[in-house]
């Protein structure tokens, strides 16, 4: 069941890195919804390795195909299945894990769990088991769309190692992300952070960052009480992408050194409606959104894999020492990006269908009806 | 279904603020368990109201009451109902809130969500709420400790404000921790501390901080790939708990600055397991543990029902100042501590049964059956 | 998570026989639904002992208490608790119990599944069990009306032992079912059937039969495809209340005796409306209701516990005879057909919900909208 | 949500009949079961269409494919993705049925649910669907055989319209049933069987039955108590198959016209264990298995596609003649045997998981550990 997500729009994924392919399940999608190949493979292509000289140079086109669940370019309500095939596995690139631990990776703790581990370029715990998550996020979008049309999920690299870019959420637009290929909308600052990435892969080595996601015109009281607050899902959501280490919401950990007479956001009517005039609550109070934007940041671990002679140890229990080979990313971050969109844009999809199971989508925030 | 936590050790929980009371269902739990009001009494008097003068004086013994599911002084296997009764409501200091929601509090989420709302005292967005988890908790510790007797949860407040502790999560007890009434295992800065608290309080203000929690003789194998990775169900865990912002693992947001050869940690044998001889994981690696220490840190904003008058609209729509009285914690993070080990111990015993649900709890970590 | 029931209007039940007492957490219930305990407290009256001359004389009044969930007389939409304590528990008279299995009950079942049993009064297994399951439905009643005013759910009794009554499932009424204490709304059947109830009781011995339930002016468009088609949902929720050992639909078992021509129900326009001129299927086609009346029946066995000696064996394994003190049910069904209500009121309110956060309510059905 | 089953092990399952294939995916499969395509396909086999003369002459190979999760021949412990590309789909067959709803199938209520239907062969409500169920039996069967070598699940053709074989569930196997087309182990009878359905064909009319199915040598203590006793999970399982109006377990609804002194069945000590001198129970008391053999009965209605000219409306509101065209089973039952011993293997499996994971797989049903 851990391959699962969402409760009403509710996706399984398969797959690993080396072996038939990846894919996902989508059951609970709306009927009547336009939905084609193309409307999913414009989200793959941000996410697939091989698109710049930044990244990964595994070689995947990464084509996706809809098995089931789409009639006349519509989806039928029923189950949607998408699936994409491993096209460019090396498994003799990782002949040496085989037997020998990656530092820092899964291969010792799916060992560990299961008794078994596909070694084979990561298994399971490969990014590539990402593709089910933005194929279906791509679908969830299109739901999102019909039901909020002026919804907007933009997210973006904020730094990379030390280097940091001045962005703001309220304004960045996909198409300045989209603009250079380390995903960060400051150019200045992006051409620094892609000059930093190659030198890093120069040195064999690998860095990470902090990815930053914004949700804006979010209508107010999506989200649920104690467990299911929106900001608690949205955690769960990112901590599950590979190499993430933390996310923080609004405020975040800096909100931890503030008073209250300084972090509270003071209420204001502006036309019509309740609005904040400051947002470090980033856009949720009490675990449902408040109508203003949706603001956090991930951070993410350097890569594991790196081209240094590691210490590790054998699945005989033995020392040893590994240098990797493969092909790897030097920085997760640019990949990332559209990750932390899907996985946002499915917690925000289920939540919207959950509110209209148990109150109908009705504008109460508009405080007319009350 | 927003009110329950766990697949297999599965809780349920209910209650106002202000109304009949606060309880929890355990769906799941092991037969033959030791059980008695008495083992969950303890942790209550960790979390009650009223127990020191830096926390609210709201005045809740929150003695607790076994209405099912334990049958001479062990647990059934059938559902374990726990309640906890309000006693002393005062819904009268809270009557200018009928009406005008309180900034960064969840009023006006909730009326923009359901379209009505308890007014009296937070009601379901009230931490009162957690009563039942550190009720259900107090279960679950006693199961875990029948499945893995090393096992040990302890967290402690590692920063009110800018004051930040020196404690090693390798070696910090509980006892420490409770030997002052801020829960900071450093006594010198715990003094600071609790100045500090009461300076704010004074103020009528209030103050927020971080607490670090420490999972220590966990064996390797617990979590589960993709989704449901074990740190992302921490982190849902800690984010829903109110009033926090960001939760952070192992190296968290300071990892994002460090290269994969820093970062990494190396595999050694050590008395025949496979140890890392750093810990910047913090005990799980691809969703899954090492049998390292677990640690992760957790950001609480300031209480937001503060003493000062400040800006915010009506249900009608009208602009007004609110000026709150009530009984509040100046610092909610003393509180907060055992609600941290509560919700650490809720996931890990979940898990230890999902894992024993689909592997038996075979020790494949020692390498021995691989 | 035995105890729980449904996806979206979800309720968790506890409780055993003898103990504190039973209750239930709805949890995902709509808000601003008016209720109070009255609107609860007479569906448990016509579930409760003590009732009439034909059931069991045990004296609890089962008054239920709403904790949690309501705020001035109506739904918050955060988990309604409601609870019944248990009064009249008479643990003594069932101490030969203690060690000796009673035939056909879950004496031995609960024993060899968990190594534990709470033997005073049937435990988990007691139909006390149920009154969770009425309270609950008494909520979800509520709820339906709100969204089908018209939707109407009547069970009644069909058959006690080979006495069989003559009921149109399209016009019985509640009132005809409650005009006499077996709930069998032909008159002079029911008499017969009393009679006999009186003269099984008088033997020491019990008896079984069959309850049959309408569902009226359901819309089309309820139910799922697969797993989650409403015959499941109603099959497992009838064969979930204690006693049951078969249900039907539509045709049920005289279905298929029957040729394909024989059997279909043709399609005809009627007020504008596809409707059929039979109904063999019983309401539901491929899963999803059609908007014909669901009818279903349930087959109870006669009640395990009679006042005959028996032959058995001790939880030492050892074999001995049992006669059964306590108080019982001579026969279960004038007592069951609430329960039978309440489970069918439960399937749809949560497929009503479903389909809403799935399609949205729109009356696909009337096919203007095609 | 409603194409997913179990709890713990849990399939999803996707596809339409006319369309990109059908599948499966299963998660929480434990790890270390050799598993490859062949252990899969003997029973896919079983269910394919054109295998003998009385069943649909749809020419499918159905042959399968795994995806994922499995590793030199292992399970990994991750998702297990199954499937199976269609082949022979002839969509202008249905033609006419793009506009007319055929009776008594789920043409209307599809389109009354979603406002779409994929028309061409029935779409997700064709038995196509249960290809991905009885794959992912086929690996539950393998878990099963490691956890209770000796457990044996048969199901056979107990009847066809009024045609009834004389079978004793203790003792029936598998070659008995494959021994004929019909699959039903009396072999006189079956002949009878299989000309009457050839008889039925012969008119372009289809015909119902009974299936049967014995689970033997199940430990005790397998089911739950409430809601997910086992009997009402098997009859959850059965009655989300096509085309079944009924299920009754043991007695049945024969039992509803017993008095309780015929119908318990009293406990003796046999070979060191409880047992019962009669199986009126069938199996399973209070929702918990017993030890005895678990026997139950499944109707099936006549195929709802007959060759006869029928009275139906359009999805444009016009009453019309349909007569179908198309590939069609006159009789379901000889390929719905493999279905409901999948159906049944599935509930099994999740429940031995569900076991392991609250009560550790512990024998206490031999009462030496009391």
């Amino acid at each position: 069941m851990s391959s699962q997500f969402g409760h009403v729009f509710r996706i399984s994924t398969w797959g690993e890195s080396h072996g038939g392919g990846v894919g996902v399940v989508i059951d609970g999608c709306p009927p009547l919804i336009e939905l084609s190949e193309a409307d999913i493979q414009g989200d793959l292509d941000r996410r697939k390795p091989g698109q710049s000289e930044i990244v990964t140079p595994r070689a995947e086109a990464d084509i996706c195909r809809i098995s089931s669940g789409v009639f006349e370019g519509k989806t039928l309500g029923t189950p949607i299945c998408i699936s994409v095939v491993n096209k460019d596995a090396r498994p003799e690139s990782y002949k040496e894990m085989a037997t020998a631990f990656r530092p820092s990776h899964a291969d010792y703790t799916y060992q560990a769990k299961y008794g078994i581990r596909n070694w084979q370029g990561g298994g399971r715990a490969s990014a590539r088991e990402t593709i089910g998550r933005v194929a279906a996020a791509a679908v969830a979008k299109k739901v999102l769309k019909k039901l909020f049309p002026a919804l907007e999920i933009v997210a973006y690299v904020k730094t990379i190692h030390a280097i940091e870019a001045s962005v703001d959420p309220e304004t960045v637009t996909t198409a300045q992300v989209e603009a250079n290929i380390v995903r960060c909308p400051d150019p200045v600052v992006a051409a620094r952070m892609i000059e930093f990435i190659k030198e890093v892969r120069g040195e064999g080595d690998s860095v990470g960052g902090i990815i930053e996601c914004a949700v804006r015109n979010v209508p107010p009281g999506l989200g649920e009480p104690v467990f299911d607050k929106l900001e608690a899902e949205l955690a769960k959501a990112m901590m599950s992408l590979p190499a993430t280490k933390g996310f923080e919401i609004g405020s975040g950990f800096s909100g931890a050194k503030q008073r209250g007479s300084e972090h509270n956001d003071p209420f204001v009517m502006r036309e019509g409606k309740v609005r904040t005039t400051s947002n470090r609550s980033g856009g949720i109070q009490g675990g449902i959104t408040n109508g203003e934007t949706i603001f956090f940041r991930v951070a993410f671990k350097p890569t594991a894999t790196i081209f240094h002679a590691q210490q590790t140890v054998t699945d005989a229990g033995e020392e040893t020492e590994l240098k990797a080979r493969g092909r790897h990313d030097p920085c997760v971050l640019p990949r990332a990006v559209p990750m932390v969109e899907a996985m946002a844009t499915l917690v925000l999809c289920d939540h919207a269908l959950r509110q209209r199971a148990q109150c109908g989508l009705t504008d109460y925030g508009s405080l007319t009806t009350v």
